[in-house]
Order: C-alpha cells, then structure tokens, then sequence
C-alpha cells in the first residue's frame, strides 16, 4: 500500500514557517508498520493544488492533503478538490452549526467568510475535527482515496491519530506492529549499529535509530506474528548488548527518568554550573514536579562565585585551575552543603571558542556528581563540535552519572568519541 | 524563473530524520529574491529518482537535487541522473586525487567504494566541496539546469551559498533585493501585521513575518532600484510603528544584543530564577564571550534556598507569598549583593501544570530587575500555553526588562496577550 502526503502553503516553500508536521507523520506512520512512499510540497494556488492531486493520485493509494482549510480566501483545498472531481461544493449543516455555536459562545458574530469551512466536495465524507473549526474530508479518485486534513499541528495530530491511522491500517489489512525503544546515551550512531548487526531477529522485525542529541534512540519493530517469547530473547540480546549505555526502555527524557529515580528514593539534589551555565537546571526545572527534588542550583561563572557561594577553597582553584577534577569536587561538595542535600552536580569546562590552554583545549570539562558515599569526580575532553554542542555534551554525561549512580551501574563509563584525563572516585 | 527542490531518502520518509536543508534552502531563497516553486521528497530507488527528474523538469527552471552521493550502495543520484539522461560516467581524475589525499592524511587506505564519489554524469560539470567528500554537479536537460548536492547539512549549505545561489541569481539576471530585519518582542504577529498594514511601502518591496518565538522577526525584502532615500522613509515608519518593541534590526538573539550593551557599559549581572530554573543563565551562557558580564547565577527553586542564598527575608515570603513582585524583589537585591553586581535579574511563577492557586492562576509570573537606582518590579499573568512556553516568555520578558532599561524605553511594558497585575518601581 502506498501513501503520498500534500504539503500545501507557500509560507512553507518561503521557509517562513517550518513544516513540523510532516516529519511528524512520516514517524508515526513508521511506527505503525506503515510508510510514506512520496511526499510534495506545493504552494496554495489552484494549479498548483490540481497538478499535486493527479501526481498523488497516480502514485499511491492513499494521499493525505495537508493545511488549505481555513477560512480565508488563500485556503483553497476544499475547492480545489471539488474543480478536480468535477463536482460542486455541498454544505455540511452539523458543521455550520457547530461553527456558529462556537462564535456564539465567544460572544461574536460569526464572519461570513467561516462559512466556507463548513462546505466540502459533494461526494466526500466529512472526518470529525474536535479540536478545531475545519473539518477534514476523505475523496475517491480512481484507486486513490485523498484524505484533507488541517495545517494547525494539534488538529492536524489529532486527526491523524484519531482517524486517519485507523483508516489506513483497516485497508492494509495488518495489525500494527508492536513498538519497543530503548534510549542510550554515550554511543555513537554507528557504534549502535556495529554492536547490534549480527543480533538474529526473528523475521519482519526491523531495528532503527533516531538521534536527538545528546540521546539515540534504538526502535525495535516487530510484526504480530512474533511470540513473545521470541520478543524476550531479541529484548534480552538487546539490553545485553548495549549494557549501561541504555537507560530506559520508554520514551522518557533523561531528565524525566532521573526524576522518578530520585523521587523513588526520596532524595534531593543540588547543581553547580560553569560552563552548563544553568543547562542542567533548566532541563531538570523542565519537567513538572521537579521541585520535589531539585531544591536549587548555582552558576558560578566566574572564580569569585566559586569561593563565595560554594567555598571553593582559593588554593584548589590555585592548585588545578578553574577547569579541573578537582575544582569541580568541590563545587558540588560546597552545593550539597549549602543545600543540605544527599546528591550535587558540577561541571566546569571550555566551551570555547576561546579559553583554551595547550593542557586544556576547547572541550575540556570537568565535572563532579557528590553522592552520600563519596565524590565521582573526572576531566574529560569531548569533541568540539561548537559552544552549544559541547555545553548539552557536557549537560548531559553529568546528568548521566547521576542516571548511572543511581541504576547501579559504572558512574565513571567510557563515551563515543570522548577521551578520559582523569577519572577517580573518592570515598568520604 | 520556476525553481524547483528534490529532497532523496528513506530516511526522511521514514522520519528518521528531520530534513532540516529544505527549509534552510527555502528561507535562503526567499532573502535572495528567489522563491522555491515545488519541492518532493522521494526514496533513494532508482525508479523514484528517475520520477522525480522527470517531474521537476517539467516544472521548472532550475533543480536542485540534495542528497544521494555518499560512497554507499544506498547512494544513487548520480548514477541516477546518468541514466536518466542516457548516458554514462566519467571519473574526475582530480576529485579522485583529492580523495586519496583525504584519506593520506588520516593514514588510511581508500576504501574501493570511495571511487564512486569521483564519477559524475558525461555531460556534466563538477560543482566544488570544499569541506567534504562529494563533488556536486550540473546536468542540463531540456530547458531545465539541475545542480546535484551533498546531504550533510554544513557542506549543503556551503555549496548553495558559494555556487548555487550566485549562478540562480545570474540567470534571472537581477541583483538580490537588500533584506533589512527588525526583531520584536511582545507584539504577537497579527498585531505586528495592523501595526504595519498601512504603511505605504515602494514598489517591489514586501513585508514578512518569521515567529521563533518568543520573538518575531519582521523581514522587509528592497527591489535594489528603490532609492536610499524611499528606503529610509520606510525604515523610519517602521521605527516608529514598533516603537520599544523592535529590540535591534539585525541577526542577533535578545542574549547577544543584551551581551553588547552591558560590554558596552562595562556594567555586570547576577540572575536569580525560581520557575525559568536556569533557562535565563542558559541563554546567556550561550553566547561566546558571555563570561565578561555575566557573573553568577543563582536557581532558588525552594524557598530556604531563596532564604539561605539571597538572603530573602522569610517574613516577605510569609506575608506576599513566593509569586509576588515583592520577593522577585528581593531575590535580585540579594543576588545583587551577593555577587556585587550593577544590575541582577529575578523570576518566580507558576508554571504548572500544578501548583496555581485562586489568586494566583498557571501562567503568574513576578519579576524583578534590580539597577544602580531602583528596583523594577511586576507580577503579569502570561497566557497559559504550557509549562515550557510560560518558562520561555517569562524567560524573554526578564531579559527584555534588563534590554529596555539599557536602551532607555519604558521597563514596564504592556506585552501582547499578557496581563498586568502589578507593575512598579521602587527607587534606592
């Protein structure tokens, strides 16, 4: 079964908008065992609408027409469909109430112009739209069924969850595979793949990677017909195979995941920030409820702060300098003191451009995780891939120690592409 | 002039990857004076690749082709293109030499595959990389040019950049329209269209709107024969039209034109953040250089910490509660002298989705800047659209506060969909 999708707006083809949507679809019909095939992107304009429907049409089964069914005069998908077809426009009555009950309700008078939102081709079914006042429509042509939806993402998502996938799986007549992720931090893409090619997979089951740096996904596809007991042989091969570097089996940030980790414990944290410069709190304050455990954190740029709010002792930062294993101990010694809590963070680094030294080029960072038993403390040189890399890099192996600490595996791990300086563990 | 786009892989089909080079290209276009026609994404299979060559010659002038010249099995676009046009390949013996060198230098062998991407279509011309491994070409057929490019994002855009927009440019023999910017914050787009609508523009010129929120870019594009003296007329309304709004009318971010002006000053900051939890020391951080102003930042998520480390008296929180003007307040003076800087920056809010009380609904948010001769304060209730959306306007209006007082207009300002619940400045 093939499927085709429509892009329609010229603010896409002027890059004045980013279509989101696209991609997002494309992900979800993968999920689902189904597989965009084709996909143009046309401006709003009627030939241009009336050449994309026929090339669609001739090229898949099923096409899913995207944005062009708002209320003013530049969305023309409805109308186009209709010129297409060679039919009329009908009225949906149930729509245009729907449409006057909600002007009714903000106390305005519907515009004229909304009325064309409740108009589609003659001989096409209307497809509900809960969340918002353009309804979509599904037309037959030939062997193609077209399906419009709207262009604002959380109808369009709606619909397309709701409505759409159901439609196309019923017509693909198969059951939707089974999904099952596993997020990693640490390895590279090809390490990845190099460690889970020869795997044997029972047949059907596909392995794909997502990068969303600073994490990759691995998705594990598998088909109906596998038994479970097969699934646990390819899941346990899996984890096996990947070992500390997965750290959890759902689509959960590595924030998210630390949260519940220290929620369950009933711990609190601390974070003192140099070159993350708030990174790490901010992607810790991200998810609601955080302040049931983070109870607060420094950014302590310069060396000053680092001796005020943290008693960073002046020798230490004389000693080793300001990017060191050492400075970092006792940055987030001085953050677990002041916050009286069980676990801190630190990190101290150069995210350049400048700020290197001969000893300590761009990428150098240092960082340190306090636990209630000691200091994990390491200077690492990531690679330097720019400022903002090297700071989410750094952001996250910190909070990936916190990760490993915490599920009990090695705290002090060996990263893709990163080499070590110094890594130790001092017992209190 | 019909410029059209072919994006190839089963990658972005799949969803596997955000193509993230089309929207670029678009938005480059669209600042030259080009506007991007049709665009189709296909599979990286010959029949595809052959379909799509064929679709977009048809309907346009100009091609470009992204994608597809890897060393790997999976890398078809030239052979692709030779095919399509009947003919064979040619090595380009000094694009092979470069390769051998590349791989010379790394001390590794080249492996056999590499040669491929030293083979172009007979009848075409090479296209320079100078920052990668795949040449692109040219091939003309028909009335249509259709110039081939690399997929990996840096040497894409080098390419369009150097060679692909300048030879677009010639061929529509015109000079690329001057783009001038404004960025504004705290107008929402529809505002910013009223605000501009009437305003009488020269011929040729054309206004448009780019939304990164949470600021919006509005982008005038100058035909090059509108004279010096039309386009200052136009500036100057729009100067005044966006009045405080407009933060700077060039690229930068609100972190780097707030970076300038406090260099510019000479003068430092200190940030305390209750819910934006580092977002603000985040964005600052951000820009290289940042560590010559910014001199420490404090995340007081609990309020012990806003206590213990900014020294805010516990009978303030007790009698305003946490979200209010007056413990913003308190917690930029206590970071201001804790950090004994000019000027220091203070949020605290509810973000939600969680936490809202009566009084005080999701979206209130109390800030606070501290300057050499008072302190501004305000509690605003920001629209609802989100914890992450509430963090980033919070995040954004704080910094605009510093911005505006740098710049001399008003602190306290009235931002679209925003209400004011207090707004006052309390002088030394």
């Amino acid at each position: 079964m093939k499927i085709a999708l429509i892009s329609t707006g010229e603010e896409i083809l002027a890059g004045d908008i980013v279509d989101t949507n696209s991609a997002w679809l494309a992900e979800q019909l993968h999920e689902h065992g189904l597989k965009l095939a084709w996909h143009v992107t046309v401006g709003d304009d009627m030939a241009s609408l009336l050449d994309a429907f026929s090339l669609a049409a001739e090229r898949s089964d099923f096409c899913i027409v995207n944005g062009g069914l708002g209320p003013t005069t530049d969305d023309l998908s409805a109308e186009a469909a209709a010129t297409w077809l060679g039919e009329g426009m009908r009225e949906l009555p149930e729509w245009r109430d729907k449409l006057e009950q909600y002007y009714a309700k903000l106390n305005r008078v519907m515009p004229a112009s909304n009325i064309k939102q409740a108009m589609i081709p003659e001989s096409a079914q209307m497809i509900d739209n809960p969340v918002g006042t353009a309804c979509g429509f599904a037309i037959q042509h030939d062997n193609c069924q077209l399906m419009f939806t709207p262009g604002v993402p959380h109808e369009f998502k709606r619909m397309i969850h709701d409505q759409v996938i159901p439609t196309l799986l019923q017509h693909a007549q198969q059951q939707a595979p089974s999904l099952h992720r596993w997020l990693t931090i640490g390895l590279s893409e090809s390490l990845l793949a190099d460690l889970l090619d020869d795997l044997p997979l029972p047949s059907g089951c596909t392995l794909g990677y997502r990068s969303s740096q600073p994490t990759i996904e691995v998705k594990l596809s598998v088909p109906s017909d596998v038994s479970e007991e097969q699934l646990s042989t390819v899941k346990q091969g899996i984890n096996q195979r990947l070992g500390g570097y997965v750290f959890v089996d759902a689509k959960l940030s590595l924030a998210a995941h630390i949260q519940q980790l220290m929620l369950a414990r009933g711990v609190k944290l601390a974070t003192a920030e140099s070159c993350t410069g708030g990174m790490i709190a901010d992607w810790l304050v991200h998810e609601a409820g955080s302040s049931a455990y983070f109870e607060r954190g420094y950014v302590t740029y310069s060396n000053e702060a680092k001796q005020q709010d943290l008693a960073v002792p002046e020798t230490v930062l004389a000693q080793y300098g300001a990017v060191s294993a050492e400075v970092a101990a006792a940055m987030a010694c001085g953050a677990s003191v002041n916050a009286n809590t069980d676990f801190a963070l630190a990190t101290s680094g150069i995210a350049g451009p400048s700020g290197d030294t001969p000893n300590k080029p761009v990428g150098t960072v240092a960082f340190a995780l306090k636990t209630p038993t000691g200091v994990y403390q390491q200077l690492l040189k990531l690679p330097n891939r720019g400022r903002t890399m090297i700071r989410k890099q750094a952001a996250a192996i910190a909070l990936d120690m916190l990760r490993r600490y915490l599920t009990g595996v090695d705290v002090l791990a060996d990263y893709s592409g990163v080499s070590e300086m110094k890594q130790e563990f001092i017992a209190n």
